[in-house]
């Protein structure tokens, strides 16, 4: 299946063009952006002149930055193509909600991705603790935006999110793994003076159950990085690792069993190709609304300025 | 019926007090309240001893402030009683999907209120604007805040909203009486350098028709209040004031027709009774989430000190 693929930056390259390469499902005909573009690839700088001039191509998938994400994703359902959306799947809810309804009443596939969860132990974590009682969760995402983010301004700007950049893929793994919903009761953000966005966050939840649930996120971080949820339960504990890559119970490593596709964004990309052939959306905007609480409920800190 | 009060402060003297007494429908059994008490009225400081020891009062309405309103919540409804909330319904969109959650599990009636979607004219200015062409809507919600929120030093916190409390009941009626959905695009929040909250805001929204649609809230009001909704249309300009108590549509004022509940309140109290009466719920989180996408899109300022 043809798809176009619009924003090649980044996130691009380094993720969607290998796993749309690496694919038995797709073919990359077209590529829109005003700044890059793929070798061998047709490229458009105009997104109304691809959807007019490519009708062959079904799917179109969004990795541009949040906030003009919005334009783009209403434009391709208006023309009645299949839309999927790098996360978070909007620069706010109401836009999200928005798009719900557009993709309802055109009959196509919207899936709003979250890359995390399809980690290579998301899944068994979340099996393991279907039948546990939690007693606490501790979330700890701690990375150096200098090393992840470099030169990418957008992400500092209102709707770039800050730290809730990373943060978010945390939140997406959360509410996939979790049994029960929570709900944010408390957060402090640390803004440096010269920035919108939060460069730290820490985070309280109140879990319907009494688990004690909080997370702590960290652009600050040199050295070692730490991408880690850990879980204690009536059974022992459970530690994931790696955002998601490693898990281990009690002391002991798990792997993955029987064949998976390597990676999170082939895994995304064949989930897409799942949601059209059955004609299904995906959009869970759970760890969204818990970005937007955290901005809504939050405690302002400034901290030191931040330079690049 | 019976109905118990929790939160007794000024909007419960103000306003909840008088619309119980003055319904057909509904008798004060109780407060729950810290502070303060009703003259005649049997007051409990501890909530789970009311729940407890009167069983026979089935109705619960929440007064006090959104940030410790949700424990109160999710006790009554765990409790099995129809619970009524004022607005906004919670500090966090999460914890509002959790009553939602909650009421329905318990087979019980919540009532997410908008206060201001009761003014005399929203529900005509809402019929006239069915079948016309908007253009543009300007809204214009200015007031001084140390009249209407004397030492509620609430309201600046985390959670209190700031000038988004009387905000979100102007969006409570945009979203109300608008017939297409709308989203912000941009924001800009203006916060007191000793404050949490902003004291001003200007929003804009993108309209589904292309329609200009923008807000502006502001707590620096000195003199005449202004609680004004503009809306331009292909029939002429309707406009809103006074918060939707007076209607004018093209320079000619509109009243009310027929028989009304006179004020807000009351039409609040007798829609609790409706809606326990045929076991629904209302719970509608449009304004909350515009305002949360206002905390999460907006470009903070810092301004002047504010001391009330």
């Amino acid at each position: 299946m043809d798809i176009a693929l619009v924003g090649i930056g980044k996130i691009a390259v380094d993720q969607h063009v290998p796993a749309i390469n690496a694919s038995p499902d797709w073919t990359l005909a077209a590529t829109v952006s005003r700044q890059g573009s793929v070798d061998g690839v047709d490229s458009y700088t105009d997104f109304a002149q691809m959807l007019a001039e490519r009708p062959e191509i079904r799917v179109v998938s969004l990795c541009l930055p949040p906030v003009p994400r919005f334009g783009y994703a209403a434009a391709a359902l208006a023309a009645g193509r299949h839309v999927m959306l790098e996360k978070p799947p909007g620069a706010s809810l109401s836009e999200c909600h928005r798009l719900i309804e557009l993709a309802r009443a055109q009959g196509v596939t919207l899936y709003a991705t979250w890359h995390s969860r399809e980690a290579a132990m998301v899944a068994p974590a979340k099996a393991w603790l279907t039948d546990k009682t939690m007693t606490r969760m501790t979330v700890t995402w701690k990375e150096d935006v200098r090393r992840w983010h470099p030169g990418q301004d957008w992400i500092w700007e209102p709707g770039g999110l800050g730290v809730f950049d990373p943060g978010i893929n945390a939140l997406s793994i959360v509410t996939e793994i979790l049994p029960d919903p929570i709900h944010l009761t408390a957060a402090t953000l640390e803004v440096p003076e010269n920035k919108q966005g939060p460069i730290a966050a820490s985070l309280r939840f109140a879990h319907p159950k009494g688990a004690d649930v909080s997370a702590v996120f960290d652009w600050r971080q040199d050295g070692d990085q730490t991408w880690t949820i850990e879980v204690e339960t009536d059974a022992g504990t459970l530690a994931l690792h790696d955002g998601g890559a490693r898990m281990v119970i009690n002391g002991q490593e798990h792997r993955a069993e029987g064949p998976t596709l390597e990676g999170e964004y082939p895994r995304l990309y064949a989930n897409m190709a799942g949601l059209v052939a059955t004609g299904d959306s995906d959009v869970d905007l759970a760890p969204m609304r818990h970005v937007a609480d955290a901005f809504l409920l939050g405690r302002r800190e400034t901290v030191a300025p931040f330079h690049d």
